[in-house]
C-alpha cells in the first residue's frame, strides 16, 4: 500500500529555564517554559530507519541552556527568536523552527515599602507568552498573555438574544462576569520592545474590562481588542480567547431566602468560549 | 480607528453528560463531555450592542440534554452529529457548527468470570473522541482516541543521528519506548460503524507498537498509521501524535553501583513531541 | 521570647522509579513514587546553623535507586519496607522512618488473546499504595489502593434521612453510585504474601459493590468492609473512604421533556465524602 | 464475624460560594471552597439500612448558601463559625463539625492609581484558609494560608550535612531557595481580628524569607515561626510546611560551556518536605 507523509514536525516540550540576572543592585529573574518545533526534511526518519538527519529533541533541550549562556535572557521574545533562528541557521534539514514561550510571572517582595533586591512571590495563573518562527528567509513573532483571570461584580448583562423553546435562560442586566484572558498579537520582527508593549496592551485590556458596561462577552472582548489597537501602533491584529466563567445565581428560593442577586455558586463546567481576531484595517 | 473582525467563534465547553442505555438484560453507560462552537453571522454582538442573532450559550448546553432525549446517544459520533446538524438547520445565522466529544470508558465489572450488568469500573485516561462540522451542504467526521498511554520495556533503541557540539545523548539499542497516543482519522459522512473502526484502530496501533523494534518514534509512528490505513478501507487519513516520555537510566555509577539498564527516572518533563499525518495515496 | 519545636520531620517526596525485571521469557515492570519522612533528633538544623545531623533529601534520593540495585523490587511493601529499615538502622538521628509509596499501574497488552512479553498499557487512575513506619524496635505496614473508580447504575437508593427546613433532595430507590475508593489496611509485618492479599481485597470490594443494593454510601462502605475483614483473616483493620461522585438527573422538564432517570449531569464539585474504619473484634 | 465501625466521619466538600458585599461605593467581593465534616451518632446507617439520623450532604450544601444569607461572610472564620455552629445546635446526632474553608483571593484592578470598586483580578495560588471544629461543649480555631509560594535567588545555602558513602550533593553557600509556604495558627475562639493577625503573619513570614540568610530550610521555616509568634501575642503555636523545591544548576559544563551560578532547570519532582510546629512557651 502506498502511502505518503503529508505533514510532520516533532520537537521538545516542557523545557524549564530559571535565570539569574546579576545586576549591582538587584537579580532579575526569569523563569520560562520552551517548546521547540521542527519541521523540514524528516521524512527518512518515519519512512526507514534511517536518523542521519534527525536532531535528537535532547539536543534542542541542551541547546536551550546553551543559548542562555551565549546570548541572555533579555526577554522571552529576544530568546524565542535566538532559538528559533539557531535551529533554522545551524540544520540544513530545518525548512522551519517554531519556538513558544510561557513564563511564570515572579513579583518582587515589597518589605516596608521597598521592593526585595532578589526575594519574590509567584503562583499566579497568568503567563506571559510568546510564539516565534523561523524560516531561511522570514520570521514572525507573536507576543501574549495567557491565565489573566479578571472578575467583576457588576456592570455585565446579556439580554435581547435569540429565543426558542430550548431556551431556559433569563434575561440579566446585572450579573457576574469572570473570564480568565488568553491574548496574543503581533509584535513585527525588528527589535520592538516587547515589554512595553506586553505592559500596554495588558493595562488596556483591563481598563476596558473594568470601566465599561458589558452588554455580553463579545461586545466586551471587541471593544478590548480595539483599545489594544488603539494605543499600539505596532499591533496589526490581536487575538483574545475569553472563557465566560459562570457564578450562577445560588437557588435559595426553594429553602424560604431571598438571593439579593449576591449569593452565587461559582460553576467550573460548563463554560462558554469566545474567540475572536480583530485587525487594523488598511 | 476602522478595524476589522476577522475571525470569530463561540460555543459552550465541557457540557457533560452521563447516559444509561437500558437494555433488557444490562444497562450500557457512557459518559461524555461535549464541546459545541459556532461561527456564522454573530458580527453585531461584537460591533454593537445587538444581541438578537446570538444563541445562548445556556441554550447550546440545554440541546445537549435535548438531543440525548430525541434521538439516544447509539456512539459519540451519531451523538455529535445530530448535534451539529441540529444547530446549522435550526439557527439561519450559524453558517457551521462543530462539535467536539470526548468519551470517558467505563468498563463493565467481571465478577467470577460474568460481565456485570449495571456495575463498572472507570478512570483511565484513554479517551474516544470525535469532532463533527456541519454546515448547510457538507458534514465532515473524525474518530479518535486520545490518553492511550503505552510503554515497552525493550525493543527500542535510537542511533546514528545528527550529532554536533551541543549533542550529550548516547546512542543506544535497548531504551524505555513510553507514550500517550493521540489519534485522529477521518471517518466518512455516511452511517459507518465508527465503534468496529475504532476497536480495529487501537488494536493495530498496540499491536505494531508491541511487535516492531523501534528505530525511533517517527519510524513506529509511521509504522502503525500505515497499519491502521491497510486495515481500515474506510479511513484515508490518520494523524498521530506521540510525545517521547522519557524514563532515563539511574545515575548510580556514582555510588559505586552498576546499573543493568534495569533502574529508571521516568520524568515528567520535558518530553519530546513528535506528530505526523499519513494518509492513503491515490 | 522561649519557644519550642514541638513537632518536626523533613523528607523527600515524589521520587519516581520505573524498574525493569528481566525474566527469561518476560519483563516485569514497575513504576513507583516513593516518599520518605524522617522523624528524630534534628532539632539543631531548626534552632541554629548546625546541619550535621541532617541527611539531605538528595541522599534519601539516592537512597531510592541505591535500595532499588541492593534488593531488587518484589513488591512495593518489600521496597518500602527495606528503605524504612535502611534509614532507621544506618543514621543514629533517626527515630523513625516512615516511607510512603504509590505504584501506577501498567497491564500487559493483549495480542490475539496473548500477553505480550514486554509491551504494556497504563494511564489508570488506580494506584496501589503502602505505607512503612520503621523505628528501632518496630515495623508497622499498611497496603492500600487508591483511585479505583467504580460506578453502578441502578441497585442504589437514599431514602428515609433527616429532614428539615433546609433540607431539598428528593428520595429515591434508583440513582448513579458513583464513587473512588480509597482502601487501606494493615498487613502485618513479617512476608506476607501483600499481593496476593491486596487482589482479595480488591475483588471483594469490588464484589459487593457490584452485587449489593445500596442503600446509602454509609451502608456500602460497611459492607464492603466486612466482607474483606470475613475473607482475609491477615486483616484486622480496614479505612474506606468512598467519596459521593454525584451524576443529577438534567431537568429537561423545563424543556418541555421528560428524563425516564436516563440522562444525567455529572458532576466534579461539590462532592459527598464518607470515611470509615471497620475493626475485627476480639 | 463481629466487627467495629471504630471512627467514621462524613461531610460535604467543595461547595463554592462567591459573595458580592455591596457596600455604598464599592463592591466587596469572596470566593470560597467549604469542606463541612460531621462526627456523631451515625452508626445504624452503616450498620442497617437506616438512615433516620442522616443529615443528606445535599442539605450541607443547601446550609453554606443559607448561613451566607442569614449571617453574611465578613471574613471565612466566621463564617466556619457560623456553620459549624449551626451543625452542632441543629441535630442532636452531631456530636462534632468540622469546617474547613479555603479562599480564592482577589485584588481590585487598579487603574490609573486608583483601586476600581467591582473590577478584580484573580488567578493566584495562595489562598487563605481556615479550619473550625464545634461540639457542644467547645470550639477550636485555626487560621492559615496555603499556596505562598516564594523565591530567592541567593542568600540561601546547605552545608554541614551529615554525609555518606550515598551523598551526592555539594556543599553550597549560593542556591536558589523556592518554596510553597502552608502555614496554619490558633486563633483563639472569641472574635479576634482574624483578617488583621493574617495580614500580619504573611508579612512576618515574608520578610524573614526575604532578609535572613538560609542556613537550610529547617533553620528558616523556623525563624520564620519564631517572628510570627514573637509578633502575634493572639498566636500560641504556628505549623509550617514548606517544600524545598528545587532549581538545579543546569549542567553545561558537558557542552563546553561555563554556569556562572545563574543558569538553572527548575524540578517538578523530586522535592524536598520539612514540616514543623513551634509554640511559645509558658
Amino acid at each position: 500500500m502506498a502511502v505518503t507523509l503529508s505533514k510532520h514536525s516533532y520537537g521538545k516540550s516542557h523545557v524549564c529555564l530559571s535565570y539569574i540576572s546579576r545586576k549591582e543592585d538587584r537579580h532579575d529573574f526569569i523563569q520560562l517554559s520552551a517548546e521547540i518545533s521542527l519541521e523540514g526534511k524528516f521524512d527518512d526518519a518515519y519512512t526507514s530507519d534511517d536518523n542521519s538527519k534527525v536532531v535528537p529533541t535532547d539536543t534542542m533541550k541542551n541547546t536551550v541552556y546553551a543559548i542562555a549562556r551565549m546570548h541572555g535572557v533579555d526577554s522571552i521574545e529576544d530568546f524565542a527568536k535566538n532559538l528559533a533562528v539557531h535551529f533554522c541557521q545551524t540544520y540544513d534539514q530545518v525548512e522551519s523552527a517554531t519556538v513558544s514561550v510561557s513564563e511564570q510571572l515572579w513579583t518582587r517582595i515589597d518589605c516596608d515599602g521597598q521592593p526585595h533586591g532578589h526575594a519574590f512571590t509567584g503562583g499566579g495563573s497568568e503567563q506571559n507568552t510568546c510564539c516565534v518562527s523561523a524560516s531561511a528567509d522570514s520570521i514572525t513573532m507573536h507576543s501574549g498573555l495567557k491565565g489573566l483571570k479578571v472578575l467583576k461584580t457588576t456592570e455585565s448583562g446579556f439580554e435581547g438574544y435569540s429565543k426558542d423553546q430550548l431556551t431556559t435562560l433569563a434575561e440579566t442586566k446585572d450579573r457576574i462576569f469572570a473570564t480568565t484572558i488568553t491574548a496574543e498579537w503581533d509584535c513585527g520582527n525588528v527589535s520592538e520592545d516587547w515589554t512595553a508593549i506586553r505592559i500596554l496592551v495588558r493595562s488596556k485590556l483591563l481598563e476596558i474590562f473594568a470601566h465599561r458596561y458589558s452588554p455580553s462577552v463579545q461586545r466586551t472582548l471587541h471593544e478590548m481588542a480595539e483599545a489594544v489597537l488603539d494605543s499600539c501602533p505596532a499591533i496589526s491584529e490581536i487575538t483574545l480567547n475569553m472563557p465566560n466563567q459562570h457564578h450562577i445565581p445560588a437557588d435559595i428560593a426553594k429553602l424560604g431566602l431571598q438571593n439579593h442577586n449576591d449569593i452565587f455558586v461559582p460553576t467550573p463546567e460548563p463554560f462558554g468560549v469566545i474567540e475572536a481576531t480583530i485587525r487594523r484595517d488598511g
